[in-house]
């Protein structure tokens, strides 16, 4: 089960609006590559993960990402803070406004509502390793594309943060698929599988 | 943040695996009306929920639903241990089995990928307490017939536990709703949104 | 069977082509919380409503709504025609043009496409109509929310007729699932499910 | 707007559940064939058709297909009318009802829920008419496979009827589209949208 | 199999970037009209089309269509070169940006990622035939409305070719379909399936 | 442009109908891991990819991935040829054909139609390089538990084709992250996207 800690894993104080930037954002709350989907990924393939230190790896990873989904929504929220209609006009978010006002919806910037065919869970330990490297990279990529657009600093000290904190979880997936390796037959790495298999 | 603690809210103890029943169940973990969907809709929606009493009921039953999907997982993850293909084969388990072995994955039982669309984030205190009133009903009839399917008696318990959590936060919710409307003008109850009008 | 009468339930007499506005106010052609949803939940909850007075009242909202669905078309309609191209350039529209040219076709104003998933038939009269409810509110709340964006007192005076419906409907489901409590078992309301128990 | 009858089209009377052909025959409720894409198909494209000859075509056709939408309905609540426990879990339907109960909600026979993109408004006369000549060849055939499917003479009955009114409908969009021919430039058929230019 | 011929079936050279077009035509590319679409629709059908030639006209076309999406995907490619971000911000890409950089990725311009809901393969051949003869006139009439937004000469060229074909395939599915006609039974042209009925 | 070669790239010759295998195998057609994704995802990716030997990498994988889907293709249409009516209630196969007769359409094993939210295309090499590697992985996984599902001898030779293909696959993107990781600055490999930056 999950305890709910009062504090933000890193603090989010942002000073102005911005609801063209919040509409880029809003796809690490929602996107095909942002910390929904992260964090759910883990937290389910854990279920069938063959050895405790991966069980483990995945349940610290997967809750770390609903710590980083709350600081994405809590950016979002405070970039749509106080809006006027001639902002919400004129920033090209008012789309997403029809149906949610201001309230924090799980949407890619592109308008699509979060999809769990944008994530995988094979049972398959090595590919759900090779999945999650993945996940981190593409979430990099994302974090990355944000820091381009985003001309605030308050919001890229944060994104800043939330991008180290990939590299670091792939590198940690890494190791955990070198652990899964050499566990494994040595002569066709993927003839048995662990999750499955007896 | 959230802090993960080693321990289920009620103990899962399944002796005898059934994938029909797992392929039913699993509805609670990636169905429309599930517990992923409902952890991420009070989860959402506190960001904009405009007073601190509704902030933190959405905050205290959204991290708790978190625990739900973990035990819908959890019994999903017993119910399909040890499975031989025959049994796989047998139980209209197999179209699962193809794309995710025995891993937990957010599906409905019709096999539809969990899809944000199932859920709603208004911006509106008063359209998105309607919403969680529903999902909670929607919820609790879901659990009413898993009750009617399932013949397990170590299944049907925990079902039990969480049916009667979906009926507090019905009533729970509830008393959120009583609190709103007290709270807004009383000659036209929606003329003010308090999440988004100052 | 439908009989279609050849005349609006109100009036839509839209002088000035306004392509922007349109492309928010089509959320309520094919959005989550729009009337193609309204009415398709309505004529579809109504097969296993289990007392007369329940069937008739899905029927009587369900077909107001496939009205009010013809209404929104018309709107959309009206505001998009005998628009030039560069109208269409700088307005925003022509993402939506692209595909559909000026035809009036199910999506959001987020650009996803009408998806049943938006919707439930849970086959259960209290939760159908707790979630017939949040329906009306939440399309209460867009309404609201077309009102902060439009600035066309044409368009303004349809959309208010059509909140007040909305209003109006959300009051009628409120007294029928007052109905629907008050025929249940007084001890356990949930006990006991009529469209399908006997 | 839309009146309702309180009859159908054809009677619907089936003496015995079926489940098993209950859950085959709501691809024509909510499938990507069915009648609920056709009747907004027709219903959505009529706003920009841009004579009054196929308006009302469409506008009839879409009426019409409404009703079937009712029966088709009706045969799904009446094939899984007083199902004990048992039959259910036999029956292949088990996945349907965790959900939605005895319930009819637009779904494919395949579990996915209806979605808008199985169907086209393209705001271009000729292209819209050409969808609605495939859309009644689409749902013929599915008929053809109802037919093939079921052994029941009260339901073979009424999927005839049905069957028998899309092959009309094709007939009539036949015409409609050499009426639609007829009035463009004969040299290059294609070279003028009357829904859209002027 | 298939080869790949390295060279585009007609050329494209595309001087100046503009991004705000390229999301508009990226919906030829994954669009519910587009090229993926058409392609896959027609290589998924043949399996089951009864005739040789008319496999073979599929095969022919589905595999041009293969060679349309790949110059699609070029032109898109050239006018997202070498942008600035400013030039991204400015142009409405960056919601693309965001979660694809300037990778080409099958999307529509609206922004919701190809379904293959938005494609049939029924497995009749009338009805086949007629999805097809409806495919073309949607993609033509798309085509049509990327005339009517473009006014780069280097893009018009290739997408005046690439509509042209278009009509071309139309032309070529009514004489397949008329082959098709003239092989069945003469009184009821569906009372008999080749394709599955023997 | 692509050439159609008329063999296929394995021979597939199966004797036997066997629908209830057909819809399991279906996955790797139009399923999330299927043949489908992956020739869609390197043809899409390739575009964007920034030296010459990656792009002739995904451009050869993703052609032969093309006849894959073919291959996958055969198999379905054998394995449903001559089938009776009752062969096809009593295999579960019903619910397919329905909508779908015995012609091959890009779903998954679960009912679920192909959706482009199962592949990123992330515009950045080294995360698509890890999409690619993962999606080889668990196209891997599902091969394996379609030989655990299969006992027909004619389609396992077949599939363990297939699946060494994806184990080559595999080893090659290997060596092209190696490749891609070697030109970028070895400080931070990720500081610089050869995609995008100059």
């Amino acid at each position: 089960m999950f305890v709910y800690e009062k504090k933000l894993q890193y603090p989010v104080r942002i000073k102005n609006p911005n609801p063209r930037l919040a509409s880029y954002i809003i796809s690490q709350y929602g996107g095909p590559n942002g910390e929904l989907g992260a964090s759910l990924r883990y937290l389910s393939q854990r279920f069938s993960m063959p050895y405790p230190e991966l069980k483990g790896l995945l349940t610290d990873i997967g809750t770390e990402e609903l710590g980083h989904l709350e600081m994405i929504g809590t950016i979002i929220y405070q970039l749509t803070r106080n809006l006027s209609m001639d902002e919400i006009k004129k920033s090209g978010f008012a789309p997403y406004f029809v149906d949610h006002t201001t309230g924090v919806y799980p949407v890619a910037a592109s308008g699509a509502p979060w999809n769990a065919i944008s994530m995988a869970v094979s049972g398959d330990m090595i590919a759900d390793l090779n999945e999650d490297l993945a996940a981190e990279q593409k979430a990099r990529a994302v974090y990355d594309n944000i820091l381009r657009l985003s001309d605030d600093p308050d919001v890229t000290d944060v994104i800043r943060f939330l991008r180290e904190r990939e590299v670091v979880h792939f590198q940690r997936f890494g190791e955990g698929l070198r652990l899964a390796t050499e566990r494994l037959d040595q002569k066709n790495i993927y003839a048995f599988n662990p999750s499955f298999d007896k």
